[in-house]
């Protein structure tokens, strides 16, 4: 039968699978950086393509916004015989050295939701699998000067009373990024044993969020995210490579 | 500025709201049971309709699947001038009294989620408003005597290690349905001051999830969803006439 | 066996109780509403009376005050053939739009004691049951244009040192009384299968509380009282009627 | 003006106050066990006498049955100039050494109760009065050779799903006696800064109420109510002749 | 085999034990304090000496730093045959009426570390053995003017964010000490069934560590030491008369 | 002034700092991998030595057993002008795929001890510093094949009640080794700036542990110890070039 969440079947899902969060960016990707992207399924706001990448067969599928809906896309992977899975998003950030377009390859997350919760205590570490995310910054670092790396803060609110102090609290200790898929991706993957990492290119600063002054920098967040989406395919050629050896 | 989910304007969106889950569903609404159903705007999972029912301007948005997105909608609704909302969905259910196509109409939320959580602590109770339910309930019971109330567990995950003992201690205590977005929608209801309610069609026992038989009775889960469908619109209309009267 | 908190035996108690917490008041209620209302017990804080109200059976039952003496007479009722049970007592309001001797039907409370933490956990909501909320809505609009619905907080504590601030920020998600054994009642009515609902008397702000004036308007606490008694007496008439139909 | 829940003056209570649960024991205890034992006020179920005991003045307050009740009253104390409190009750026990009627002299509580978290976190020992504790300790040992100390379970649910097994954690490590308001008297004690202590009569195995046998042994259990009284008093004299001196 | 901590042997250490934290004091205690004091084993920061005191059999073992040394340490004793242990350390404080050099015994202490939490909830009281702490403050009060009985403060953290705010909260509920070992030794002494207690020198008011100066009366701590060195012996005299009579 | 554990001054120790546990390897890495080792300070279990590696100045500091310790270290750094920090230690591990004296570098911690707790709340993950981690990763794998990487359990306990259970559901999310200090480290680190990075030689199966037999290979554990000090000096040669270059 088929999956839960992406409605897939095995066979029809690459080994290396980039996650967006947003379907219209699945679409993007697959039209864009795959050869031969196919549309495989598109099932609420998952939808899964499939292609190629310098000949090596990849898939993109959204898992929509949120943490509840990243998990239960990792869950379908292993079913899906998937061996390695790359979040490429954006994300704001509190950290006054980076700039819209930069791109953040996380090292962590802080779990601000709920969806791990539900699979593993709060004390376990939500961290991405380290060879996955040595190519990737090595990938990253290969396009770009202005690839950083450290923690995510991963939250289920967007804005929140808590948010002004919890974020000040977060970036004191390294937090340099905030979004709402991380932590989630991270954790299903040391529980569904899914080598995972996560990629995002930065759109704005939070405290201009909580100002109110949401518009972001359009050009520079568009170019960052092409970095993200560049360097996890690369990053998958790299260690593709080596799987298939 | 366009509101941060939606991507709407003040103006766009009527004061009378559905919220399913699913986009596709938020089309189908707006195509077969408005008037004049027009495309407001499609941001991620974010799908808004604007049109009207038996001569009431009524809108639909959807929230995509979880309470991340379901909050994040909430809280557009304040600036949009929205005055009710009304989720409808589609539950599991862990009570062998009801079938596939029943409604049910939530009394309460279990609120295993982390959106709600950013904006109130645990022991805050997820309900929503008494005369929206009770118009909503009054609906339902008209057009079906499959009607039921209840409370709702609302959770972050689909398949988890604690997942049938939970689901066998609430049950033991009135819970009769099984979502993702209910208690979001309600606790974000009370501190965004939108009356809000929901209601569910049942599309299969939460045994059968546990146990991997995942496929739900189609032709009596369409039958719920019109009914709730039908029944939320008519708890508008009856509602609406005392708000414009 | 008498059961453990009233003392009482099956049969002693009829379906249809009334819960003040003070067992002056429980007198009170059987001297002056009740048709022969007979002392059934007197153990503790928990006193007991039955007769009938316009021909239907009726009992009284004090819970004492706080929620653990609640929760217990609570858990005697299956056993003594009780099917609806309503909480009347009093509540301080932290809303301004409320006054002395309005009422409030309670739709939620918020969970801030630890004898229900001991049954269910806390995301568990605190909610009555809807169609004996319904009845005691009904019933109180029918005798008063000061007829409130909305949410209570139930507190372990009288005076503590986050009581301003928690009253605050409850009060913002639409808490509109403040009492200490209402969310007891509603989840142990979930619980043990005894459908509940509660109706309270507002005697002061809860900002008089906390400046130290306590002193509450006597006179239209009284009213309120009556007009709360009279209600669930009348809500058990309304259902008494489809219970025996 | 009078205080929030015995609704006494200063001036009314003595120094040295017992505190039974039961009303009626208070009552008892001023007939029984004062010279000229007066009620000075009956609010709910705070009764409050005065009178003397071996020519010291001494008075009797019932607290009701729970730790909020309890706590109301601790925190009146002050006001009313009371330099010592003495709770003077009855428990269960799930240790085979003891037997009905023996008395245990609590050295701290497990605080699985609500109304003391409102003063202190869960980590804040609920211990009693070190000197207190040793003249209690010392005037029970005698007048009985079966007068034992150790640590009290105060819990707010008499029955719930988890009462064996909490049990059984909890008297592997030194619990002997299971009660519902110890902490509750305890962490007031030390919050509001009067010196207290808590003295409880067996009154049956807490295995025998798991299994339904509620009927504890009468005669046994009075004789250790009235050896737990007399001590507490004999506990008054011993410090009131330092505090006097 | 050897113990996992002390890698001590049966026998090779008395049934009264020291417990100082650093391991210079315990040579300090076996040299200065001890007849025939003699190394029994030095594992880590786990130092063993045995000799006699006053004809009385006795050890000395020091825990380390910190709750997790201590509790392994605590782990031990009931296998080495250990009746009765009391640790001899120093602490801060936050109460203005002590000053350096004072001893404080503990009558409780609030269990804001991690070690003890693997053994018993957060509620469950940090409480000594209530004979040995009386016969402990006994022999202090006997030797000084300046013994004190009180709360201590048991910590994981040294210096950190909420410090300030946390001590003035404990001290005004009675807490005159802080350090970071006693909770894990009164909990593990409940567990393991070994009597416990504590009793500390003051070496310095709290506000000065927040403030930076770290630099505490050396010569009034010396004296402190002493003091409670000679205390906790002279208990287990007077304790051991008992246990060997 | 003296740093508060270590007792050291600013210029006393090197930029990169080994931190083992036991004050007995930190003596032992002076005298067998330093050039020129010279004691430092010896306070409690906290013993200093600096010298040089390859010509590269290096420090060894011992942070006793436990987070509380290890956390008092690593607040001690940041004055002493540390630039990076490498925890060599041993553990056990869960994993049948490892052997004893195999090593495990630490990608992340499992946080079940309390000092961490003080700085940053539980769902803050445990994460050592990428680029250490990685030249550290590529140290031990130049030196031998028996190198692995994954989680660690970090826990305040060493045996308690629910170890088994804890040990077997951390294990099947990626935990490879279980030891005491090395969450502590890395959530310190973070906070305190200072890169630090964990490497762990295995001392046998923690199922042994829970079936009494403690006993470790020696040999192979010796072995594993020295691969860890070395590929930490290794890597520290390998930062300290681009550091320094």
């Amino acid at each position: 039968a088929a999956c839960r969440a992406t409605r897939c079947l095995p066979g029809e899902i690459a080994p290396h699978v980039l996650l967006p969060g947003d379907p219209g960016r699945a679409r993007l990707i697959a039209e864009q950086y795959f050869d031969n992207g196919q549309l495989v399924m598109a099932n609420r706001e998952f939808h899964s393509y499939t292609g190629t990448y310098k000949g090596l067969p990849v898939s993109v599928i959204s898992t929509g916004l949120g943490s509840p809906g990243a998990a239960m896309v990792m869950q379908d992977l292993p079913r899906l015989g998937v061996r390695a899975a790359i979040r490429v998003g954006t994300c704001g950030t509190p950290d006054p050295d980076l700039r819209p377009g930069d791109v953040i390859v996380a090292t962590g997350a802080v779990r601000d939701e709920g969806a791990s919760k539900k699979h593993m205590p709060d004390i376990f570490p939500a961290v991405p699998d380290f060879d996955l995310t040595a190519a990737l910054l090595g990938a990253a670092r290969t396009l770009t000067d202005r690839a950083a790396y450290g923690l995510v803060l991963t939250s289920d609110g967007f804005r929140y009373p808590g948010l002004a102090e919890e974020s000040a609290l977060y970036a004191g200790a390294g937090v340099r990024g905030v979004d709402m898929e991380c932590s989630a991706i991270m954790v299903l993957g040391q529980v569904c044993k899914v080598p995972s990492a996560c990629i995002l290119s930065v759109d704005g600063h939070t405290g201009n969020v909580a100002a109110g002054k949401l518009a972001p920098d359009g050009e520079a967040r568009d170019r960052g995210i092409r970095t993200a989406i560049t360097a996890a395919l690369d990053a998958f050629v790299a260690i593709g490579q080596s799987h298939h050896g």
